[in-house]
């Protein structure tokens, strides 16, 4: 029988594991506390030798690392399949995967709803000014600094969502209950996003800025979207506009995130990720209206579970099927 | 002309407070700096002597102490109308104003998309563990103490609503989006609760405590409903569920409900009231899973002003038609 490898924890799917690879596989775990003795693992007669997919979660790379240039040339040739468990992807070289023949897949849609909570929260606490009002009542003072004149209903306010993928698709869902005002902008026209979704591409970028109340990011990190949210764009906004990012730190340029919060051009962010996680930017705990959460987006027991089935699935439709689901766009192009 | 008077600050609503009484009414500012000044002024010759009706907010309390039985007696025989702002309007006694001819308005539809909001915050913030998760990472633990595990989606869990008023029913609206199931408790059936809110009477209350992921409060504070979320109710909701209060505090009996935080029948909570604010029992700052606001319901800027020029209209309208909107329920008894 060919052989899986589990790369990270499977927290809440084990028996779901092991049902789905009952007769198609044998499963491996990988439990290398380290890159160099997880390299001596996949030499010819290495406890990984001849594993042909393997299952990856982000928390393998405590002990591996990320699987960056160098661990994607140690992989056996036997390697034909990585079903990455979680939506954003940027810890795998893909190029260097394609190089290989190897394909990627992701979880992107079991991520969706959790993740547009979460950017529905932030948006929420920095128009209301929720988070520091927290603070205020936890320090005893109840709400004496607190003006209600700062704080924003979010109905008829305008959102406009950066990337509309699906995540950006759920939030957009979510806020037009109020409603909010849904603008968004993407490379190209989301197909699939309904008529009230009001499309800015590249050439009306500063009109939907210029209109825009939250701004809320949604596009995965890759070369050309690292520092989108430049000084530029958050000069753009209309002054007391809101920024909510649930993808990446390294997409928003934090120095000028920062300046537009100390001139006062920006009136709050919602935070639930950062350019070197764990790491927080200490100067972001002195603003008031900054909420700040610890990469939780996903974190949800429906969701982690949810993403586990799915990664785990889409490794074992390329073994029964010869093809899984969620490749991710660069093996498109 | 005749005289009313403002018994509280207008903070938003000063130009519009103006155009609404030109030629109607004379606007008299309370100002006095206790309630023994104040009733001076009511005095035959007292500067606020000949008032036919009376713009209230609940910050005159810190001055001349609440509305209640002394104080209504004590306004002379010319007030016909108060016209309080806010939705909750616990701070007046309404009997006593029955008794002497005075009708009392509120403000209801103004406050429901604010304080829908609030409570949506709080299911969110409780069943994702979002509060705690920002104290975390602001002790500089990032989410050390977290376990994905306790987290859950709204998707998909059902959300009792404790009396389908307006702000109930808007709260349903938002939450049905994701979607979560809708289920409500009131006196009666709410006629305008769409069809996908599920209705359960007095008989049949159990039957929805037992199914309750969230109990949301939404019963103003009258004596029949003071400690109406008592340990017995609260003992037969669903094991782990949250309950949120964005009411008055006085709704939940407060001791039932660190008790089933301590032995953890509940999973969380979520409070922007208190039983006697601006105090709030310093147990509830102990239980990781409370996320605890300060009252701030309806402090936006859009509602407050909202609520201001709604309140000065129903007195206008008293003046000008004979007849203000938004009579309280209790004079149609």
């Amino acid at each position: 029988m060919v052989r899986v490898l589990i790369c990270g924890d499977l927290a809440w799917a084990h028996k779901e594991c092991e049902e789905l690879f009952q007769g198609v596989a044998d499963v491996v775990r990988m439990d290398s506390p380290n890159r160099a003795e997880f390299f001596a693992g996949l030499q010819p007669g290495g406890k990984y030798d001849g594993i042909v997919g393997i299952y990856r979660h982000n928390i393998s790379a405590d002990y591996i690392g990320i699987f960056d240039k160098e661990l994607v040339a140690k992989l056996p040739a036997s390697v034909k399949w990585i079903a990455h468990n979680g939506a954003g992807y940027d810890q795998i070289d893909v190029a260097a995967c394609k190089e290989r023949g190897i394909t990627v897949s992701n979880t992107p849609g079991a991520v969706d709803d959790a993740t547009a909570t979460t950017a529905l929260y932030l948006m929420i606490s920095a128009l209301r000014h929720f988070a520091h009002a927290e603070q205020t009542l936890r320090a005893g003072k109840w709400k004496s600094l607190h003006k209600a004149g700062d704080a924003h209903d979010l109905t008829g306010r305008t959102l406009a969502i950066l990337g509309l993928g699906g995540i950006g698709l759920r939030l957009a869902e979510l806020a037009h209950a109020f409603p909010m005002r849904i603008v968004y902008h993407s490379r190209s026209k989301n197909a699939q996003a309904p008529e009230w979704c009001e499309y800015f591409g590249a050439d009306r970028l500063d009109e939907m800025l210029a209109q825009t109340d939250v701004l809320s990011v949604h596009v995965p990190l890759r070369k050309d979207t690292e520092g989108m949210v430049d000084e530029k764009m958050i000069r753009k906004l209309k002054k007391g506009a809101v920024i909510v990012n649930t993808a990446r730190g390294k997409v928003i340029d934090e120095p000028a995130l920062i300046r537009a919060l100390e001139d006062g051009h920006l009136g709050g962010i919602g935070l639930d990720v950062y350019p070197n996680e764990p790491e927080v930017n200490p100067r972001f705990l002195e603003f008031p209206n900054a909420t700040l959460l610890p990469h939780m987006g996903t974190e949800t027991l429906d969701s982690q579970k949810k993403m586990e089935v799915r990664a785990l699935t889409n490794l074992r439709d390329y073994l029964t099927k010869g093809q899984g689901s969620d490749i991710i766009p660069e093996h498109k192009q």
